[in-house]
């Protein structure tokens, strides 16, 4: 949950001690969630609260559903989640959610699983909801999202084709280039370094190394034994 | 991984027993994944006869990157997948991949997280790339796989290590590489050349440039005039 933004976690009549020393040592850092976790003896005093609530189901049974796929209900729950409060709810790890636990629902979300195992661990279904509920959020402040995984930012053309002359000026040195088609070997490394998406400090190193060998090929004739 | 429709699980120099009684308990309807790893004394062994190969990192440091998100490179991976062997690196829980490690990557992929918490656990981390995975082979079987978007088969592992080994030893002869830091340069040429993934003729290429080059390298002493 706090890996992904989440930070309001309610218990309905938990089976176990919530603050128990194991339950502590397995949530290291998002112990804050766990101890401000609100608990209720029921999900009827839970979802007083709440105005609009999405069921989470692993069984599709006959008179269940229809079921969204996570993907295409998130948008949909942080709209609502911009004007009233918004739940969404857990099975228990065994058995999941009854009918009548969905019955209040406005929506019934199932996450896409293969048919060699359906049912997924309640720790792991709340993993994948709140990861496709937090891309979702960052699609919605218009993906200004994490710079860090932001692709390369592209080098300038002039730049990168300064890069392809000076490389083709070093090859040509060398004698690599086919004088009848030397634009065969050139055609191949535009596609690699292409496919690579080269940055400035990229295409920085490069020239540096280009220069650097450009040196040697410069001083010494190739015929030269 | 078996609720995402993955069978083989690789484990590389695993440092508790993989079949002990606590972790067949856990696997629960997925024993058989468990019971089928395979294990390896060193990356290196588990890598061999792969031949696109991704890795996981929740540490974007100044010098790794560039990221790809989950969503954004699944539909890739399912195409290497479609002709060559993809394997996908997940570092131990404690501290992730070393650079070392993720070097033979030819992507890196990083889960978007809340900068409350931005380290995934293990497990959570594996969860959500093969939910993404998952999601994308559905998307894809739709598609058919349009032939147009299919990547370059990528060259073997050992193929590709070895060329690096050419790189180095020639950047080193020219005097390139910081005799204190030699692995900085070669880092930056590792991503360039990963983001582009390489296949046998590249690499033939490559190599032919590098043992022309190293012709002029070695017969001429940089310090002389």
């Amino acid at each position: 949950m706090k890996n992904m933004g989440l930070a309001r976690l309610i218990l309905v009549s938990p089976k176990q001690d919530h603050l128990s020393e194991e339950a502590r040592m397995m949530a290291t850092s998002a112990r804050d969630v766990l101890e401000g976790a609100e608990i209720f003896p029921n999900l009827y005093e839970a979802l007083k609260g709440f105005r609009w609530i999405a069921g989470t189901s692993g069984r599709k049974g006959r008179n269940r559903g229809p079921f969204i796929q996570p993907r295409d209900i998130c948008p949909e729950i942080l709209t609502h989640a911009q004007s009233v409060p918004v739940a969404v709810l857990f099975g228990p790890e065994d058995k999941g959610l009854t009918n009548e636990e969905l019955a209040p629902c406005h929506a019934l979300i199932a996450i896409p699983t293969h048919e060699g195992l359906r049912s997924l661990n309640l720790a792991q279904a709340v993993m994948v909801f709140c990861y496709e509920l937090f891309v979702a959020s960052l699609g919605l402040s218009e993906k200004e999202g994490d710079p860090s995984t932001r692709a390369v930012k592209p080098a300038e053309f002039k730049k990168i084709e300064g890069m392809y002359a000076h490389l083709e000026e070093l090859l040509s040195k060398i004698g690599f280039l086919d004088p009848n088609n030397p634009k065969r070997i050139m055609h191949t490394l535009r596609r690699i370094f292409g496919r690579a998406g080269l940055a400035d400090r990229d295409v920085a190193i490069l020239r540096g190394i280009f220069r650097q060998l450009e040196w040697y090929a410069t001083k010494r004739d190739p015929k030269d034994p």
